[in-house]
Parts: structure tokens; C-alpha cells; sequence
């Protein structure tokens, strides 16, 4: 049990000390991929603080998506399973222009892939561009980073072989079948494998993006607790804590993993 | 100090029960201003939510702003004081397609105005058609929302006059200057007055969204929560809550307030 608990953090110390963060003079080429559907917390969190970082660094933005031109979060169309219920659907969402296809996006150094319900009608279409485009993309990034069922892009694209790594709780039964020789971590708030971050769903990519931020800029820690001050945010900083791993009664998970988790300002 | 202590209590139920919440069957006309140098996180977190809650519920939207088309969360140019370091800008942001103008919004029930390094600008440029746009259609509101600085366009707008109302803690100076007869809350995550409700900084309004809509959507608290732990957010429950007036150092804070707050999945 106590190598069980030890295994994970050990994993993830030596994944922080094996990657290279930035200097914080150094621009960064970010790529965030957009997909109708897509859930827009898993993005928008995310770049509210890469948004607020870039009164302080230099960040350069590339949005992605199948086609250059606006990109909605309602879902498309899906296909329902015989005799069951109309599968849900997001029925609200404003369009967000693409700056870049996946054919002529720029060279990147971070990749942000979120989740939402278009994962699933682009896999009942058999549309796999997004998937080519990660494993096309992955060698050259410094880190890729997915937020909820967007390390089922990562899975499906190959290059979570042989990797640690979590996603949406509340849709686990899809998550797992996902990728080849994946170790998907049932309870987790996120995962760090090398170069690759993975949170569970929506509002952990906050989180994450927090504790990845602290990584990133790591000669400049006042600046990111300055921004996480200025939007307010208490961030959970525990990777483990994974409260919604136990509501959703996910296989595999730590039961006796607290629900509660006290949180408080950066830096206090 | 009791009384202190019970009055904004005592406020918010009085506030609570003399609003009308939702009928869950009945349709929803959710207007979302934007503006060039919006907060994301302002619009999105809310719009994650409330996006979330149109699997189940019959809602519209429409997304106002200056004039129909692209709107960036940019900073616009801003003056300089002379002398002064130049003014802090955030220098990335996807174009989000407005759906009207502040001429041609359809009849709206809710209206959520978010703040950001923009509304400076636009009073750099005393530009107030925001603040007339919510002067005009606040009598035929249900309930107007504000998160961070939008408080101060609500303000300028004089739909403040004489209400209890709350801002990002980060800008409290910039804040109180605006309005009228406010009260200004100095310790407050959000505050509700009659049907306004505003909340402190960014990331407040998630934890106010999701006070409003189990107040909205009171015939329907299961789905609510449900859909909340769907995108795995703990909120702060408690609006008296408010690290960041401390952090801040907001003149009239509640100093002795906790920096800490334990949060849980909602139902759990």
C-alpha cells in the first residue's frame, strides 16, 4: 500500500526534474486545438491564465482546428445507440475563430488539447485528423498538455504508449479504452509522465495549468502567484486529491481518498 | 460586530426569496456582453456552466457586444500616466464572434457582464454605450449577474444606486470610484442584492454561477449538481468567504477572515 502511494509521487518528481522549463525572457509559441464540441472550460481556464501570464511574458497563440474559421462548443450531431436515449448535447456555445488548420499550424512549443461531447461524434464519423495531428506534432513540442477527455486524443494519436495518465472521471468507461499500453491512473487531479500533462475533467485543467505554470517559469515563481492572485483563484495543488473519482465510483479508485480538499491563496 | 456579521446575511435571504427562480421546463434568454479586453474566465467559467446546463434545460444565447462580429480578450491600447510604467496589457486572446450589438440584442432574462483590463480602455475613451445598453434593459431583466469588474459597468450605469455590490479585490481603488449611493462590499466572494448579483474576481464567478443556478433552477437542485461534479468543479459555497480581500488588502476587509476555505463535490 505505502509503495502504491510512494510509486506515483516518485514518478512524478523524476518527470519534473527530466524537463526543461523555460527562461522566463524566452518566447512561447502556444497551440491550443479547438473541435465543435469541444467543453470550454477545459480551454478557456487553461488560457485565463496563460491570458493573464502574457501581460508579464512572451506568449504567442495558435488556435487549431480541423479548418481555419469559427469553431463552436455545441455539439454536433451524434449517432444514438439503439433503444437508448438520445445521447446529451451542449445546445449553447459562441463561435471561436481558428487562427490555423492542422495543416499549416506553426511550430509549437506547449500543445493544449481539451475534451467534450465532439470527441465522441468525431469518433463516430472516423475522423481522425486531430489524432494524426498530435503524433505528427508530439516530437517536436517541449510538453503537451490535455485537459479532461482530451488524453483520449493523446491515446488515440499514440503517444501516451507506454504513459501515466488520467482524464474525465465522469467518463472513465470511455476514457479507458483508449490507447495502447496507457496506464490510466484512476485517481489523479493530473498526471505528469516526461513531457506530457494530463488532468481529469473541466475546471482540474485549472489546476494543473496552475502547478504547470509554477514548472514552466520556474525562475519567476512571484510573477505566476501574482497572476493566480489577480483572477482569484485558490488552485487545489495536491495532484492525488481526486474527490471525483470517488463520486463517480471510478474502477481502481482510492476509496478512502478525502472528498474535501482545503485550498487558500497562492503564496499564503 | 454580530450585527456586522448578520446584517449581509440577513440581506442575501431577504434577497433570495424576493427573486423568482426558473420553472425548470420554461426556456432561458441568457445575453453575455463582450467587449475587446474581456476577462475570459469572467464569460467562460460561468459560460461552462451554464453551456453544461443546456444539456438539460431549454436555454438562448446571444452574445452582445459593440457591433456583430470578432471580439478579442487583447487589451486595446491604453493611455499611459506620464511617468508612470505603461499600462499592463494582455496580448493574446481568440476572436469570439459577438451575435448582436448593443442596438439589436433580442429580449433577455439574465445578462452577465464580465469586467477585464478592457472597460479601461473604453473609459479611456469614454466610450459608455456598454453602460447604456445596461441602463436600457435592466427594468426588463430577471436578474442581471456581473463577475469582477463588470460590477463597475452595472455601476456606471446607475443600476447600483442604493444596492450592496461586490468587485475583483485585485482593482478595489479602480472599483470605488464608480457609482452612485453603493455599497461597496469590501469582504464578499459575490453579493446578492434584490436580482443583482455580482461577484468578486475571475475565478468568483464560477462559485457565484453555481449559487445562482441552484437559486434558478431551485425546482431542479439533483441536475444542478449533477452537472457540476460532471465538470468536476468544487466551489466555494460560502459568499462571505474572501481571501483575496485580505491578500488584496482591501480597505474595510474582514482581516480576521479565513485565507483557507474547505471545499467538497456539491451533494456530497
Amino acid at each position: 500500500m505505502i509503495i502504491n502511494k510512494l510509486l506515483p509521487r516518485a514518478c512524478m518528481l523524476l518527470s519534473y526534474m527530466a524537463t526543461a522549463s523555460a527562461k522566463s525572457n524566452e518566447s512561447t509559441s502556444l497551440g491550443i486545438i479547438l473541435f465543435d464540441g469541444y467543453q470550454p472550460m477545459d480551454i478557456w481556464g487553461p488560457l485565463d491564465l496563460w491570458s493573464s501570464m502574457s501581460r508579464y511574458k512572451d506568449i504567442q497563440l495558435s488556435v487549431i482546428s480541423h479548418k481555419v474559421g469559427p469553431v463552436t462548443s455545441k455539439t454536433p450531431p451524434r449517432k444514438g445507440n439503439p433503444g437508448a436515449p438520445p445521447p446529451e448535447r451542449v445546445t449553447i456555445g459562441p463561435h471561436v475563430m481558428a487562427t490555423h488548420s492542422f495543416d499549416n499550424a506553426p511550430p509549437l512549443d506547449i500543445l493544449l488539447i481539451p475534451g467534450g461531447l465532439g470527441n465522441r461524434a468525431l469518433e463516430e464519423r472516423g475522423d481522425t485528423r486531430m489524432e494524426e495531428f498530435v503524433a505528427a506534432r508530439y516530437p517536436q513540442l517541449r510538453y503537451l498538455l490535455t485537459v479532461c477527455t482530451g488524453s483520449t486524443t493523446a491515446a488515440s494519436a499514440g503517444v501516451l504508449e507506454g504513459r501515466r495518465a488520467t482524464s474525465n472521471k465522469a467518463s472513465w468507461d470511455f476514457v479507458v479504452t483508449h490507447g495502447k499500453n496507457v496506464t490510466w491512473v484512476p485517481s489523479a487531479r493530473w498526471v505528469v509522465d516526461g513531457n506530457i500533462w494530463t488532468s481529469s475533467g473541466v475546471a482540474a485543467g485549472l489546476d494543473m495549468t496552475y502547478a504547470f505554470l509554477e514548472h514552466y517559469y520556474s525562475d519567476d515563481h512571484e510573477t505566476v502567484q501574482k497572476m493566480m492572485n489577480l483572477v482569484e483563484y485558490a488552485p487545489h495543488t495536491d495532484p492525488h486529491w481526486d474527490a471525483f473519482s470517488i463520486v463517480h465510483d471510478v474502477p481502481g479508485a482510492d476509496k478512502d481518498g478525502s472528498l474535501v480538499d482545503c485550498v487558500k491563496p497562492v503564496g499564503y
